[in-house]
Protein backbone atom coordinates (compact mmCIF):
# COMPACT_ATOMS: atom_id res chain seq x y z
CA UNK A 1 0.00 0.00 0.00
CA UNK A 2 1.65 3.18 -0.95
CA UNK A 3 2.16 5.72 1.91
CA UNK A 4 1.92 9.65 1.81
CA UNK A 5 3.14 11.92 4.82
CA UNK A 6 1.78 15.57 5.51
CA UNK A 7 4.28 17.69 8.16
CA UNK A 8 1.05 19.58 9.58
CA UNK A 9 2.97 22.85 10.85
CA UNK A 10 0.23 25.26 10.97
CA UNK A 11 -2.73 25.86 13.18
CA UNK A 12 -4.71 27.98 10.64
CA UNK A 13 -8.21 26.65 10.21
CA UNK A 14 -8.11 26.89 6.30
CA UNK A 15 -4.12 25.17 6.03
CA UNK A 16 -5.29 22.74 8.36
CA UNK A 17 -8.51 21.77 6.70
CA UNK A 18 -6.19 21.28 3.28
CA UNK A 19 -4.40 19.16 5.22
CA UNK A 20 -7.28 17.15 6.49
CA UNK A 21 -8.93 17.25 2.78
CA UNK A 22 -5.71 15.23 1.28
CA UNK A 23 -5.13 12.82 4.20
CA UNK A 24 -8.77 11.79 4.31
CA UNK A 25 -8.94 11.68 0.66
CA UNK A 26 -5.52 9.57 0.32
CA UNK A 27 -6.93 7.07 3.30
CA UNK A 28 -9.85 6.57 1.54
CA UNK A 29 -8.31 5.52 -1.04
CA UNK A 30 -5.89 2.81 0.34
CA UNK A 31 -3.25 4.93 1.18
CA UNK A 32 -1.68 4.91 4.95
CA UNK A 33 -1.42 8.70 5.19
CA UNK A 34 0.81 9.64 8.45
CA UNK A 35 0.13 13.43 9.85
CA UNK A 36 3.00 14.93 11.57
CA UNK A 37 1.86 17.59 14.06
CA UNK A 38 3.95 19.88 14.68
CA UNK A 39 4.80 23.44 16.07
CA UNK A 40 1.43 25.54 15.89
CA UNK A 41 -0.22 22.18 14.25
CA UNK A 42 -0.01 20.58 17.83
CA UNK A 43 -2.82 23.12 18.82
CA UNK A 44 -5.10 21.05 16.37
CA UNK A 45 -4.70 18.31 18.66
CA UNK A 46 -5.25 19.93 21.99
CA UNK A 47 -8.57 18.60 24.08
CA UNK A 48 -11.04 21.59 24.13
CA UNK A 49 -11.00 21.29 28.17
CA UNK A 50 -8.48 22.19 30.15
CA UNK A 51 -6.45 19.30 31.64
CA UNK A 52 -4.69 19.78 34.87
CA UNK A 53 -1.40 19.07 34.22
CA UNK A 54 1.85 20.71 35.95
CA UNK A 55 3.43 23.01 34.36
CA UNK A 56 6.16 26.13 34.40
CA UNK A 57 4.41 29.74 33.98
CA UNK A 58 6.28 30.11 31.05
CA UNK A 59 4.51 27.08 29.41
CA UNK A 60 1.38 27.89 31.18
CA UNK A 61 1.31 31.40 29.30
CA UNK A 62 2.19 29.40 25.87
CA UNK A 63 -0.74 27.39 26.47
CA UNK A 64 -3.13 30.33 27.24
CA UNK A 65 -2.01 32.06 24.00
CA UNK A 66 -2.28 29.42 21.11
CA UNK A 67 -5.83 27.92 20.15
CA UNK A 68 -7.50 24.92 22.64
CA UNK A 69 -7.76 22.47 19.71
CA UNK A 70 -9.42 22.29 15.84
CA UNK A 71 -12.81 24.28 17.22
CA UNK A 72 -10.50 27.14 18.13
CA UNK A 73 -8.68 27.76 15.17
CA UNK A 74 -8.79 31.10 12.84
CA UNK A 75 -8.26 31.30 9.05
CA UNK A 76 -4.84 32.88 8.09
CA UNK A 77 -6.38 35.85 5.77
CA UNK A 78 -9.93 37.15 6.40
CA UNK A 79 -10.22 36.47 9.65
CA UNK A 80 -11.54 40.48 10.48
CA UNK A 81 -11.79 39.73 14.33
CA UNK A 82 -13.50 36.10 13.62
CA UNK A 83 -16.56 37.69 10.99
CA UNK A 84 -14.32 35.95 8.44
CA UNK A 85 -14.00 32.97 10.17
CA UNK A 86 -17.67 32.78 11.26
CA UNK A 87 -18.58 33.30 7.93
CA UNK A 88 -16.75 30.53 6.67
CA UNK A 89 -17.79 28.18 9.00
CA UNK A 90 -21.57 29.24 8.08
CA UNK A 91 -20.98 28.59 4.41
CA UNK A 92 -19.07 25.39 5.27
CA UNK A 93 -21.75 23.87 7.15
CA UNK A 94 -25.06 24.99 4.66
CA UNK A 95 -22.73 23.00 1.83
CA UNK A 96 -22.66 20.45 3.83
CA UNK A 97 -18.95 20.36 4.35
CA UNK A 98 -17.72 18.68 7.76
CA UNK A 99 -16.16 20.88 10.24
CA UNK A 100 -12.65 20.65 10.85
CA UNK A 101 -13.09 18.55 13.90
CA UNK A 102 -15.39 16.36 12.31
CA UNK A 103 -12.65 15.72 9.48
CA UNK A 104 -10.32 14.82 11.85
CA UNK A 105 -12.08 12.36 13.61
CA UNK A 106 -12.96 11.24 9.94
CA UNK A 107 -9.01 10.77 9.27
CA UNK A 108 -9.02 9.07 12.61
CA UNK A 109 -11.27 6.57 11.29
CA UNK A 110 -10.20 5.96 8.28
CA UNK A 111 -6.83 4.96 9.95
CA UNK A 112 -4.57 7.87 9.77
CA UNK A 113 -1.94 8.27 11.60
CA UNK A 114 -1.29 10.90 13.72
CA UNK A 115 1.92 11.64 15.41
CA UNK A 116 2.84 14.27 17.31
CA UNK A 117 6.55 16.19 17.33
CA UNK A 118 8.04 15.22 20.58
CA UNK A 119 10.41 18.33 20.71
CA UNK A 120 7.73 20.91 19.67
CA UNK A 121 5.57 19.59 22.84
CA UNK A 122 8.71 19.82 24.98
CA UNK A 123 9.52 23.22 23.21
CA UNK A 124 5.62 25.09 23.89
CA UNK A 125 4.85 22.67 27.06
CA UNK A 126 2.21 20.33 25.60
CA UNK A 127 1.64 17.79 27.85
CA UNK A 128 0.23 14.40 26.22
CA UNK A 129 -2.44 14.13 28.54
CA UNK A 130 -3.91 17.18 26.85
CA UNK A 131 -4.14 15.59 23.15
CA UNK A 132 -6.82 13.68 21.99
CA UNK A 133 -6.74 10.38 21.64
CA UNK A 134 -5.33 7.92 19.38
CA UNK A 135 -2.19 9.97 19.11
CA UNK A 136 1.59 8.64 18.86
CA UNK A 137 4.12 10.41 19.62
CA UNK A 138 7.73 10.88 17.43
CA UNK A 139 10.20 13.34 16.54
CA UNK A 140 12.13 13.92 12.87
CA UNK A 141 13.97 10.27 12.86
CA UNK A 142 10.16 9.07 12.57
CA UNK A 143 9.13 11.48 10.10
CA UNK A 144 11.81 10.93 8.03
CA UNK A 145 11.75 7.01 7.82
CA UNK A 146 8.42 7.09 6.88
CA UNK A 147 8.24 10.26 4.45
CA UNK A 148 11.33 7.84 2.54
CA UNK A 149 9.03 5.78 1.64
CA UNK A 150 6.37 7.60 0.94
CA UNK A 151 4.96 8.83 -3.03
CA UNK A 152 3.70 12.17 -1.79
CA UNK A 153 5.24 14.09 1.15
CA UNK A 154 3.80 17.43 2.04
CA UNK A 155 4.77 20.52 4.21
CA UNK A 156 1.67 22.61 5.09
CA UNK B 1 7.92 12.45 -19.28
CA UNK B 2 8.17 12.92 -15.47
CA UNK B 3 5.68 14.45 -13.75
CA UNK B 4 5.29 17.06 -11.04
CA UNK B 5 2.41 18.38 -9.32
CA UNK B 6 1.95 21.73 -6.97
CA UNK B 7 -0.92 23.12 -4.70
CA UNK B 8 -1.29 26.83 -5.05
CA UNK B 9 -3.47 27.12 -1.74
CA UNK B 10 -2.09 30.53 -1.16
CA UNK B 11 -2.95 33.98 -3.10
CA UNK B 12 0.08 35.62 -1.69
CA UNK B 13 1.87 37.46 -4.44
CA UNK B 14 5.49 35.83 -3.68
CA UNK B 15 4.11 32.73 -2.91
CA UNK B 16 2.32 32.61 -6.20
CA UNK B 17 5.65 33.65 -7.88
CA UNK B 18 7.72 30.90 -6.61
CA UNK B 19 4.73 28.57 -7.98
CA UNK B 20 4.29 29.86 -11.47
CA UNK B 21 8.07 30.16 -11.67
CA UNK B 22 9.55 26.29 -10.70
CA UNK B 23 5.81 25.25 -12.89
CA UNK B 24 7.52 27.26 -16.15
CA UNK B 25 10.85 25.90 -15.44
CA UNK B 26 9.86 22.15 -14.77
CA UNK B 27 7.79 22.32 -18.03
CA UNK B 28 10.53 24.27 -19.66
CA UNK B 29 12.86 21.29 -19.45
CA UNK B 30 9.85 19.05 -20.23
CA UNK B 31 8.11 17.82 -17.10
CA UNK B 32 4.28 17.23 -17.24
CA UNK B 33 3.27 19.57 -14.70
CA UNK B 34 0.09 20.18 -12.91
CA UNK B 35 -1.22 22.79 -10.45
CA UNK B 36 -4.31 22.60 -8.43
CA UNK B 37 -5.64 25.54 -7.54
CA UNK B 38 -7.50 25.08 -4.08
CA UNK B 39 -8.51 27.98 -1.34
CA UNK B 40 -7.26 31.15 -1.70
CA UNK B 41 -4.81 30.13 -4.50
CA UNK B 42 -8.95 29.98 -6.36
CA UNK B 43 -8.54 33.94 -6.56
CA UNK B 44 -5.26 33.80 -8.85
CA UNK B 45 -7.49 32.29 -11.86
CA UNK B 46 -10.67 34.46 -11.43
CA UNK B 47 -10.84 37.16 -14.38
CA UNK B 48 -10.49 40.84 -13.73
CA UNK B 49 -13.45 42.09 -14.52
CA UNK B 50 -16.78 41.03 -12.67
CA UNK B 51 -18.69 38.26 -14.25
CA UNK B 52 -22.63 38.19 -13.94
CA UNK B 53 -23.13 35.57 -12.33
CA UNK B 54 -26.34 34.21 -9.84
CA UNK B 55 -24.78 34.22 -6.09
CA UNK B 56 -26.14 34.14 -2.58
CA UNK B 57 -25.49 37.36 -0.84
CA UNK B 58 -22.71 35.64 1.68
CA UNK B 59 -21.08 33.89 -1.86
CA UNK B 60 -20.80 37.59 -3.17
CA UNK B 61 -19.47 38.73 0.00
CA UNK B 62 -16.55 36.52 -0.08
CA UNK B 63 -16.33 37.59 -3.64
CA UNK B 64 -15.71 41.38 -2.83
CA UNK B 65 -13.43 40.65 -0.12
CA UNK B 66 -10.84 38.52 -2.10
CA UNK B 67 -8.95 39.39 -4.81
CA UNK B 68 -10.09 39.65 -8.18
CA UNK B 69 -7.09 37.69 -10.45
CA UNK B 70 -3.30 37.69 -9.91
CA UNK B 71 -2.94 41.27 -11.02
CA UNK B 72 -4.76 42.33 -7.62
CA UNK B 73 -2.52 39.95 -5.16
CA UNK B 74 -0.32 41.50 -2.29
CA UNK B 75 3.29 40.45 -0.67
CA UNK B 76 2.48 38.01 2.08
CA UNK B 77 5.36 40.12 4.18
CA UNK B 78 6.05 44.12 3.47
CA UNK B 79 3.05 44.89 1.88
CA UNK B 80 2.94 48.10 3.74
CA UNK B 81 0.01 49.10 2.70
CA UNK B 82 0.70 48.52 -0.99
CA UNK B 83 3.50 50.65 -1.09
CA UNK B 84 6.12 47.17 -0.40
CA UNK B 85 3.94 45.64 -3.01
CA UNK B 86 4.39 48.11 -5.42
CA UNK B 87 7.96 48.32 -4.93
CA UNK B 88 8.45 44.72 -5.91
CA UNK B 89 6.42 44.70 -8.63
CA UNK B 90 8.45 47.82 -10.18
CA UNK B 91 11.97 46.40 -9.09
CA UNK B 92 10.84 43.05 -10.70
CA UNK B 93 10.11 45.07 -14.24
CA UNK B 94 12.81 47.12 -13.86
CA UNK B 95 15.08 43.97 -13.66
CA UNK B 96 12.74 42.32 -16.36
CA UNK B 97 11.18 39.41 -14.75
CA UNK B 98 7.73 38.81 -16.22
CA UNK B 99 4.67 39.98 -13.72
CA UNK B 100 2.78 37.32 -12.11
CA UNK B 101 0.36 37.46 -15.01
CA UNK B 102 2.67 36.92 -17.74
CA UNK B 103 3.93 34.25 -16.02
CA UNK B 104 0.71 32.49 -15.65
CA UNK B 105 0.21 32.80 -19.33
CA UNK B 106 3.72 31.66 -19.75
CA UNK B 107 3.07 28.65 -17.94
CA UNK B 108 -0.05 27.68 -19.86
CA UNK B 109 1.94 28.73 -22.94
CA UNK B 110 4.13 26.18 -22.14
CA UNK B 111 1.49 23.14 -21.16
CA UNK B 112 1.59 23.86 -17.80
CA UNK B 113 -2.44 21.54 -16.54
CA UNK B 114 -4.57 24.14 -14.23
CA UNK B 115 -6.89 22.34 -12.32
CA UNK B 116 -8.97 24.42 -9.88
CA UNK B 117 -10.34 22.63 -6.74
CA UNK B 118 -14.51 22.40 -7.44
CA UNK B 119 -15.01 22.03 -3.37
CA UNK B 120 -13.28 25.03 -2.97
CA UNK B 121 -15.08 26.71 -5.68
CA UNK B 122 -18.68 25.57 -4.12
CA UNK B 123 -17.50 26.55 -0.58
CA UNK B 124 -16.02 30.52 -1.98
CA UNK B 125 -19.33 30.83 -4.36
CA UNK B 126 -16.83 30.93 -7.38
CA UNK B 127 -18.38 30.03 -10.55
CA UNK B 128 -16.17 28.63 -13.21
CA UNK B 129 -17.30 31.74 -15.87
CA UNK B 130 -15.70 33.67 -13.48
CA UNK B 131 -12.15 31.81 -14.34
CA UNK B 132 -10.15 32.48 -16.87
CA UNK B 133 -9.40 30.24 -19.70
CA UNK B 134 -8.07 26.98 -20.23
CA UNK B 135 -8.75 25.77 -16.58
CA UNK B 136 -10.00 22.13 -15.33
CA UNK B 137 -11.64 20.67 -12.51
CA UNK B 138 -11.07 18.39 -10.41
CA UNK B 139 -11.31 17.02 -6.82
CA UNK B 140 -8.92 15.69 -4.01
CA UNK B 141 -8.60 12.80 -5.76
CA UNK B 142 -7.64 14.00 -9.30
CA UNK B 143 -4.80 15.40 -7.06
CA UNK B 144 -4.09 12.15 -5.37
CA UNK B 145 -4.08 9.94 -8.73
CA UNK B 146 -1.35 12.77 -10.07
CA UNK B 147 0.70 13.07 -7.64
CA UNK B 148 1.54 9.22 -6.76
CA UNK B 149 3.07 9.38 -10.43
CA UNK B 150 4.69 12.73 -9.83
CA UNK B 151 8.56 12.50 -8.86
CA UNK B 152 7.75 16.22 -6.95
CA UNK B 153 4.71 17.05 -5.17
CA UNK B 154 4.66 20.57 -3.46
CA UNK B 155 2.10 23.14 -1.38
CA UNK B 156 2.27 26.71 -1.48
CA UNK C 1 22.60 8.22 -0.75
CA UNK C 2 18.99 9.24 -0.77
CA UNK C 3 18.25 12.93 -1.39
CA UNK C 4 16.27 15.50 0.14
CA UNK C 5 15.53 19.07 -1.03
CA UNK C 6 13.40 21.69 1.30
CA UNK C 7 12.89 25.10 -0.51
CA UNK C 8 13.08 27.73 2.58
CA UNK C 9 11.06 30.60 0.89
CA UNK C 10 10.20 31.71 4.49
CA UNK C 11 12.01 33.57 7.03
CA UNK C 12 9.85 33.41 9.43
CA UNK C 13 11.56 31.93 12.73
CA UNK C 14 9.22 29.08 13.32
CA UNK C 15 9.21 27.91 9.40
CA UNK C 16 13.46 28.49 9.62
CA UNK C 17 13.36 26.11 12.63
CA UNK C 18 11.53 23.29 11.15
CA UNK C 19 13.39 23.25 8.09
CA UNK C 20 16.89 23.19 9.77
CA UNK C 21 15.54 20.30 12.13
CA UNK C 22 14.51 18.12 9.36
CA UNK C 23 17.89 19.04 7.52
CA UNK C 24 20.09 18.17 9.81
CA UNK C 25 18.13 15.10 11.07
CA UNK C 26 18.29 14.09 7.27
CA UNK C 27 21.86 14.99 6.77
CA UNK C 28 22.64 13.00 10.36
CA UNK C 29 21.10 9.95 9.27
CA UNK C 30 22.94 10.10 5.55
CA UNK C 31 20.95 11.55 3.15
CA UNK C 32 22.73 13.94 0.69
CA UNK C 33 20.31 17.24 1.98
CA UNK C 34 19.78 20.57 -0.64
CA UNK C 35 18.57 23.71 0.82
CA UNK C 36 17.28 26.48 -1.65
CA UNK C 37 17.12 29.77 0.04
CA UNK C 38 14.53 31.82 -2.18
CA UNK C 39 12.49 35.05 -1.98
CA UNK C 40 12.32 36.08 1.81
CA UNK C 41 14.38 32.62 2.83
CA UNK C 42 17.56 34.37 1.41
CA UNK C 43 17.51 36.69 4.74
CA UNK C 44 18.16 33.89 6.65
CA UNK C 45 21.65 33.38 4.88
CA UNK C 46 22.17 37.49 5.33
CA UNK C 47 25.38 37.89 7.57
CA UNK C 48 24.07 39.58 10.76
CA UNK C 49 27.30 42.83 9.87
CA UNK C 50 26.50 45.53 7.26
CA UNK C 51 28.26 44.77 4.40
CA UNK C 52 30.24 47.76 1.93
CA UNK C 53 28.53 47.09 -1.40
CA UNK C 54 26.94 49.18 -4.65
CA UNK C 55 23.21 49.42 -4.48
CA UNK C 56 20.91 51.12 -5.93
CA UNK C 57 18.16 53.08 -3.63
CA UNK C 58 16.05 50.85 -4.06
CA UNK C 59 17.83 47.66 -3.19
CA UNK C 60 18.85 49.65 -0.55
CA UNK C 61 15.87 50.28 1.28
CA UNK C 62 15.09 46.67 0.26
CA UNK C 63 17.88 45.84 2.36
CA UNK C 64 16.73 47.54 5.60
CA UNK C 65 13.38 46.43 5.91
CA UNK C 66 14.40 43.27 6.09
CA UNK C 67 15.85 40.82 8.92
CA UNK C 68 19.37 40.94 8.59
CA UNK C 69 20.19 36.72 9.15
CA UNK C 70 18.67 34.56 10.99
CA UNK C 71 19.48 36.16 14.42
CA UNK C 72 17.27 38.91 13.47
CA UNK C 73 14.11 36.81 12.19
CA UNK C 74 10.69 36.43 14.12
CA UNK C 75 7.86 34.54 15.29
CA UNK C 76 4.93 34.06 12.04
CA UNK C 77 2.43 33.59 14.76
CA UNK C 78 2.39 35.60 18.58
CA UNK C 79 5.22 37.42 18.00
CA UNK C 80 3.73 40.42 19.80
CA UNK C 81 6.13 43.10 19.43
CA UNK C 82 9.30 40.93 20.15
CA UNK C 83 7.97 39.58 23.59
CA UNK C 84 6.52 36.01 21.72
CA UNK C 85 9.77 35.60 20.02
CA UNK C 86 11.96 36.36 22.89
CA UNK C 87 9.69 34.28 25.09
CA UNK C 88 10.42 31.19 22.96
CA UNK C 89 13.75 32.23 22.61
CA UNK C 90 14.02 31.96 25.89
CA UNK C 91 12.13 28.90 26.32
CA UNK C 92 14.41 27.16 23.61
CA UNK C 93 17.42 27.92 25.64
CA UNK C 94 16.18 26.37 28.75
CA UNK C 95 15.36 23.23 27.30
CA UNK C 96 18.98 23.04 25.48
CA UNK C 97 17.38 23.49 21.89
CA UNK C 98 19.77 25.05 19.67
CA UNK C 99 19.29 28.65 18.53
CA UNK C 100 18.72 29.11 15.08
CA UNK C 101 21.78 30.49 14.05
CA UNK C 102 23.43 26.89 15.92
CA UNK C 103 21.32 24.83 13.62
CA UNK C 104 22.47 26.52 10.60
CA UNK C 105 26.24 25.71 11.54
CA UNK C 106 25.12 22.31 12.73
CA UNK C 107 23.47 21.73 9.42
CA UNK C 108 26.70 22.68 7.24
CA UNK C 109 28.79 20.85 9.56
CA UNK C 110 26.76 18.28 8.44
CA UNK C 111 27.04 18.54 4.74
CA UNK C 112 23.92 20.22 4.33
CA UNK C 113 24.57 22.04 1.00
CA UNK C 114 22.64 25.81 0.79
CA UNK C 115 22.23 27.27 -2.42
CA UNK C 116 21.06 30.68 -2.78
CA UNK C 117 18.28 31.46 -5.51
CA UNK C 118 20.23 33.90 -7.60
CA UNK C 119 16.90 35.35 -9.09
CA UNK C 120 15.89 36.54 -5.86
CA UNK C 121 19.02 37.67 -5.22
CA UNK C 122 18.71 39.55 -8.08
CA UNK C 123 15.47 41.09 -7.53
CA UNK C 124 15.83 41.88 -3.97
CA UNK C 125 19.43 43.46 -4.42
CA UNK C 126 21.27 41.05 -2.60
CA UNK C 127 24.54 40.62 -3.55
CA UNK C 128 27.08 37.65 -2.71
CA UNK C 129 29.14 39.17 -0.29
CA UNK C 130 26.04 39.93 2.07
CA UNK C 131 25.81 36.10 2.60
CA UNK C 132 27.82 33.78 4.96
CA UNK C 133 30.20 30.97 3.86
CA UNK C 134 29.64 27.99 2.66
CA UNK C 135 26.70 29.01 0.21
CA UNK C 136 26.23 28.30 -3.49
CA UNK C 137 24.21 29.55 -6.18
CA UNK C 138 21.21 28.18 -8.55
CA UNK C 139 18.18 28.64 -10.56
CA UNK C 140 15.19 27.02 -10.67
CA UNK C 141 16.91 24.75 -13.16
CA UNK C 142 19.13 23.62 -10.37
CA UNK C 143 16.43 22.80 -8.02
CA UNK C 144 14.56 20.81 -10.30
CA UNK C 145 18.00 18.77 -11.39
CA UNK C 146 18.30 17.46 -7.61
CA UNK C 147 14.27 17.61 -6.82
CA UNK C 148 13.62 15.04 -9.42
CA UNK C 149 16.28 12.63 -7.72
CA UNK C 150 15.16 13.17 -4.10
CA UNK C 151 12.80 11.06 -2.41
CA UNK C 152 11.49 13.98 -0.38
CA UNK C 153 10.86 17.27 -1.44
CA UNK C 154 9.64 19.84 0.58
CA UNK C 155 8.48 23.68 0.12
CA UNK C 156 8.43 25.88 3.75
Amino acid sequence: MDKKTIIVFSNDLDRAMAAMIIARGAAAMGSEVTLFFTFWGLNLLRKPEAVPVQKTLLERMFGWMMPRGAGKVSLSKMHMGGMGTAMMQHVMKTKQVPSLNEMIEEAQAFGVKFIACTMSMDVMGIKPEELIDGVEYGGVATYLGTADEATVNLFI
